[in-house]
């Protein structure tokens, strides 16, 4: 099991509509998607592109949502973790067990903010950095198995 | 002015080293750099390729590295920057202060790890992300001026 590209960062912040003007007026990355609310995962979703990968802007969603404990530290947001692609998702979590990294949540993959299935790897197995590792699109057959 | 590609992600550890093994055993990234020491800077550095862009792991080097503070709030380590390219750095520079940024240090690019010119914008003006722009090294002439 090897990573492939990087498809996004993820940036917390409180508000995905203030961030998104911030990377387009200040940065001219202005090519942006419009907010969508994903209430299954308890975030509100912008995504930034740049020429090589996407900026995921996410904003909680909701009483339950993951973002809540992130903002309470990071009141203005900040980087939140780095997700990459991987030919099979399911390979990929069997090796992230395999070596000895937690997976976050059931163990199971779901289907995040792309469509795809993903799971996430605990920080503390990766220097504090959250990562998320997502099926690459490219090889989705539309199942969340093998 | 425009940002262009992503051209890696900063990540602060307390060892480089241990933290390039965890990209390679862990995630099957193993095209890393040797670690190297950039005394001016106050960073010992390993950047781990993937196939669309870099993950730069910095360590403290000195008494006055930048990165200390963060290590401090954050032991295990963590993402410190996201580093865009910019086809002309002082171009860049001033319009980040025309749109009312706050360029760190002394405004002036600097050469920074991968030997081209760079600053830094004050996370305060990006949602708590500290941004690096990076004179694209396809555009630069050796030059730290225009």
């Amino acid at each position: 099991m090897k990573i492939g590209r990087l498809n996004h960062v993820g940036v917390a912040t409180p508000d995905v509509e203030a961030a998104a003007k911030v990377y387009a007026e200040l940065y001219g990355a202005a090519d942006a998607t419009p907010a969508k609310d994903f209430p299954h995962l308890g975030v509100k979703v912008i995504f930034v592109s740049v020429p090589n990968m996407q900026i995921e802007l996410i904003e909680p969603l909701g009483e339950d949502s993951p973002i809540h404990r992130f903002l309470e530290k990071n009141p203005k947001g900040g980087q939140h973790h780095m997700c990459f692609e991987v030919p099979d998702i399911l390979a990929a979590r069997d090796a992230m067990i395999e070596r000895g990294a937690t997976v976050l949540g059931t163990g199971e993959p779901y289907i995040g903010a792309h469509g795809v299935p993903v799971i996430f790897v605990h920080p503390k197995n990766t220097g504090g950095v959250l990562i998320e590792l997502m099926q690459d699109p490219a090889f989705y057959d539309g199942s969340e198995g093998r």
